[in-house]
């Protein structure tokens, strides 16, 4: 029997972010992508109870909203941390560049470079999920104004790596703000108000340009914590 | 080609309701678990987005956190109605008894009873998920104090009606509180606390009196209101 891929979706609330759980079922061998420090215990438990091993751990990118759980499930764990070679992030096992593959079991594990949001993100394709961190969201993309952000690389970035995927992909975001789980190219393609709809470059650039976000809350804790894995912040806290 | 049904998962965050939207894929016949008044614009622009066909418009059971969409979705799109027969609800279309069916074009829509939450519970089996309401959730149960609750009726329906399923059906419940979106029956079995892991039933008779829980803040607005498919609260919003 072809058994399908083990994927678990979690939502962490505060920062509204989700963080992705598969497995191979064949080897159990399991990647996670995008964890956050504040449910690392949640996420030990379910891979406990579900019986998989935990090979890598994955972040799309720096995240400056959240402190990523990637530097204590590695030592718990012993899973091996990868992230973009752009993130220029310490206690990095695999810096990843464009077209690198991971596997667990025989699954292949594709990362594409698509910087925007920040210099340095990257999208994971597994199998026909696209898990596209603050570069695609639904309906909507990440902010464009810091860490060496771009509207006019992002929108490249989407159009270039992830709307050149098969309609049917579905599309994991890093985040939701209005409780939506998942889309796909299809309907980012179609109702993306941003850079779907034939929006033009320029459109986005100037969408973009009028946001006027204020600070994510956790920024002066989140980035340098997260350059070394949430190492630090871990420390600080305990 | 076989193609897969239309499945979306939809988050409502003040009250943590999961609202589930599927599809039939060859006919677009759609159906709606657990919608909530505030999220109903949400839904019905998905509805467009997707071009699906709501057909039908279910509650698990008479909600006492959150006021149902079902009314508002009934006005705006014409779908037809259903919840237990036993809520003596107005304005129900379909009042559903145990085993029921309902068709979105060739898949089934099965109705369990799996009272005890409240006296009025329905489940509703979808090919390999079944979506529990509030009788079963991830690693607990809805509480059994009100609305003709019972703790002994809501472990027999548990048992004898949910884990009955094979062990790799999917759960889907009406609320999560811990970024959780779905389990399986294999592990609602082994590792839920109140009803799984071998528990008895008076254990499970003692877990839930010992919880001690304040009433849904909406409770007063959100019964009455579901009465009558949240139509009395709408009219009073407007």
């Amino acid at each position: 029997m072809n058994q399908t891929i083990i994927f678990y979706q979690l939502f962490e609330l505060e920062s509204s972010t989700y963080t992705y759980l598969l497995a191979d079922p064949a080897t159990k061998e399991a990647v996670i992508i995008d964890s956050v420090l504040e449910t690392v215990e949640r996420d030990l438990k379910l891979i406990r109870e579900l019986g998989v091993d935990l090979k890598y751990i994955l972040d799309t990118h720096v995240h400056a909203d959240h402190i990523t759980g990637a530097g204590r499930l590695r030592a718990l764990t012993g899973a091996k941390s990868a992230i973009s070679h752009q993130a220029k992030v310490e206690c990095v096992d695999h810096p990843l560049k464009d077209g690198d593959k991971l596997f667990i079991g025989n699954t292949a594990i594709s990362a594409f470079e698509t910087p925007g949001h920040t210099n340095s993100c990257m999208s994971f394709l597994i199998e026909n999920r696209i898990f596209t961190g603050d570069a695609l969201l639904i309906r909507g993309t990440g902010r464009t104004d810091f860490q060496g952000g771009s509207s006019e690389t992002l929108f490249d970035s989407v159009h270039q790596k992830i709307f050149a995927l098969p309609d049917h992909t579905e599309v994991y975001p890093g985040h939701d703000y209005n409780g939506h789980t998942k889309s796909t190219i299809s309907l980012e393609r179609q109702f993306n108000p941003r850079l779907g709809q034939g929006k033009s470059k320029s459109e986005f650039v100037k969408i973009m340009s009028e946001l006027k976000l204020a600070n994510p809350k956790k920024i002066q804790q989140a980035l340098p914590a997260n350059l070394t894995c949430g190492i630090v912040a871990e420390k600080q806290s305990l």
